[in-house]
């Protein structure tokens, strides 16, 4: 087989066949093809797209190049979640007690962030002691043993998708939905898990900024995922405005157990009740969303998820104080307020903008291999539509020094947009279910 | 500036300026920029192609990418000839000397041949003692002189070209109309020449099989040259067959000096007719192609072109002896003759087919660097349209083993079609002529 006939083939609209694409993908993992071949071929498929049927071949046979994920000795059907990534996003630390608390197994691999957005790792390290990294035994185990364990992705995962993301992020082929769909999706498939939920994020924080694009991506996703025999449920939800108000590595952890406590913010506890009772329904616990949803809704009443959430995070030797208000976590050394310059509502608070803002306070990575500040962020105390007055705190700062901080002051007030009147629609925080 | 940046401004549809353009030539000539990156621009250039002012603006950046050719010394303004290459054009070795005849210089800079098409240059070395490099002041003296040189292109003459055209090569972005236009006219310009005629042939020996792309090419290459200050003419001329009877290099020579002596083939003879009065026209020695036309036919029939090729090959060292029939060339060892199965008329006379046959005789290279053996090649002794009866000889082949020889006969048999009638329509040797 020859590349340059199948980049060729790809440039004039024609299907690639199972061969062609396994050629790729093994070419890619082995080093064998060149870079300039790979990036001129992901230029052709950026103009050309791929068949569905090309999509789950791709999916496939990139999630077969590497290691993946053994879950055959977990006992029950594993299901498993992922975020396209927003800002504020903290509900897997929200949603997996909550499912291994139902007894429905979570093997779940995480990784960090990068830009404006956040990673569960990154979070889980914000709390000392917590091991990331587990032995293949040792993780299986305390999978049985508690229904769930959180670790740090495998560097042999999927690298096929490692090398041709790295060449996509140069050459102008990110944005390519068959390439987005099977980046995604191989991942998954590696991981293993039979019950798949996706959270497809939308808005300004979201890696999509488009609805329409958002959409097809997300049924993409879907059908791949059922074609390779996963049961897959995919929600579209809106990071227009960060999720929650705490954007940073522990203040997302002190957020994410007050809501397994019952007193989290309403769109994180609602988005996070609505992953958690489908990933039920994928784990074959319950057979509708009502009586999930109830389950779950009592599980955070009754304190289950959050008792759950002690078990792990002792299992993998986090040491939290679960009575303090702030569980123990170091807090920042400086501490500044926004307060509102005038009577009026909050309009389009941008994601984006204070993603950006809290990552150059040090709570995230402007590139890969940078050092992160797990006790640096924002709290956004007041979001889109609400009333203040003005002196009222709209926002709180939490920095390592006194010059980031102030900068970040500055800049926060440039993102508040105060207007007489509340914005006259607004965008729901779930727009759709696919399944 | 930011190639990525730039490949997806190109990939998105949008224009590219000046200093882009520069950055990338720059960039792909001094080997900065990474290969993945070039090739994934190029694919992007494939699909949304590129304004007329991009393809002036790179042609002018490539050509000044490395060496250029310095005509001033040169008395005259000199023209040049360029041919996209066809089986059996020797057209350069009659239009040369016809040209320098008038009193109009000629700089040719010629290339060797690849793949089903030969190269001046190979044909040039089937001369005993012609020597292709020469000084630049032994150039430039011998054109001063005797109007007309011919040497083998300089290994530095834009090199941007060597580079990306290596790359397009095997990343399916070849055929794009910008990049094919701005890789020719950037090695025209960089050859210093003032009038420019272009021979770019369509049909199956041709580099281009489509009437309506060679002609938007053709239309794109005559307007960049002009907006590069050079007086420009070009021809479309069909290679659906062979031009000539001759296929090979030396078979060629002998057919080029015949058609000098007038006693050549007649479409030969008339588009090389074509392309000199065009020259002369250029080089402002006739204002009309009425008289520039009849000055040629009268310098082929008193020898005055004979005359200046014998000149030419004398000042590069070349050995001929004039009075032979094959001029002294060696044959070769081998002679096979295809005669007739039957009645009728010649049809659909395959370029390609004939040229590859040729190659494999050895007349060519399968991949640069291959040898090639000037005595063998094909006569096609009957062209399209021809009656012929059973038994008569339809072609000869010359080849330099008898196993090569008899399996060029088996794939010509295959290659000449014989029908009760002549095909109702046919292409005329010259298509059109764009100013």
């Amino acid at each position: 087989m020859n590349f340059k006939d199948i980049i060729i083939k790809k440039r004039d609209g024609l299907e690639l066949r199972q061969k062609e694409i396994e050629f790729i993908v093994q070419g890619i993992s082995s080093g064998i093809l060149p870079a300039y071949q790979i990036s001129a071929w992901a230029m052709a498929v950026y103009f050309q797209g791929m068949s569905a049927l090309e999509t789950e071949l791709l999916t496939k046979s990139m999630a077969a190049s590497g290691q993946t994920l053994d879950l055959s000795r977990v006992e029950g059907i594993c299901v498993d979640k992922h975020s396209t990534g927003g800002v504020g996003d903290k509900t897997t630390l929200v949603v997996i007690p909550l499912v291994a608390a139902a007894g429905v197994p979570v093997a779940k691999m995480s990784g960090r962030g990068l830009g404006h957005t956040g990673g569960t790792i990154d979070k889980l390290e914000s709390i000392p002691g917590f091991k990331v990294d587990l032995e293949h035994d040792e993780f299986i185990g305390q999978i049985n043993r508690i229904k769930a364990a959180l670790i740090s992705q495998s560097g042999n995962l999927v690298p096929a998708d490692k090398i041709l993301y790295a060449l996509r992020d140069v050459t102008g082929t990110v944005e390519s939905r068959p390439l987005i769909a099977s980046s995604i999706m191989s991942k998954k498939i590696a991981a293993g898990a039979q019950g798949i939920v996706l959270d497809v994020k939308i808005g300004s924080g979201a890696f999509m900024k488009n609805k329409d694009e958002a959409y097809q991506l997300t049924e993409l996703m879907v059908q791949i995922g059922k074609k390779l025999n996963r049961e897959m449920v995919a929600i579209l939800s809106y990071n227009d405005q960060p999720l929650g108000r705490a954007v940073g590595n522990s203040l997302e952890v002190i957020e994410a157990i007050d809501t397994l406590k019952g007193k989290g913010p309403a769109d994180l506890t609602e988005l996070s009740i609505t992953l958690a009772a489908y990933m039920l329904i994928l784990g074959h616990k319950f057979a509708h969303f009502a009586e999930a949803e109830a389950w779950v809704r009592e599980a955070i009443e009754l304190g289950i998820g959050f008792a759950k959430l002690q078990d792990i995070v002792w299992a993998q030797g986090g040491r939290l104080n679960w009575e303090a208000d702030d569980y123990g976590l170091a807090p920042a050394d400086w501490v500044f307020t926004v307060t509102s310059e005038r009577d009026g509502y909050i309009r389009n608070l941008d994601a984006y903008a204070l993603g950006n803002i809290a990552m150059n306070l040090g709570a995230g990575r402007q590139k890969i291999g940078d050092i992160i500040d797990h006790r640096v962020g924002l709290e956004i105390l007041v979001k889109n539509h609400q009333l203040v007055t003005k002196g009222q705190d709209i926002a709180r700062i939490h920095a390592s020094s006194e010059t980031s901080g102030l900068q970040a002051q500055k800049l926060l007030r440039d993102v508040y947009m105060i207007t007489d009147f509340p914005a006259a629609t607004s965008n729901p925080l779930i727009w759709d279910i696919v399944t």
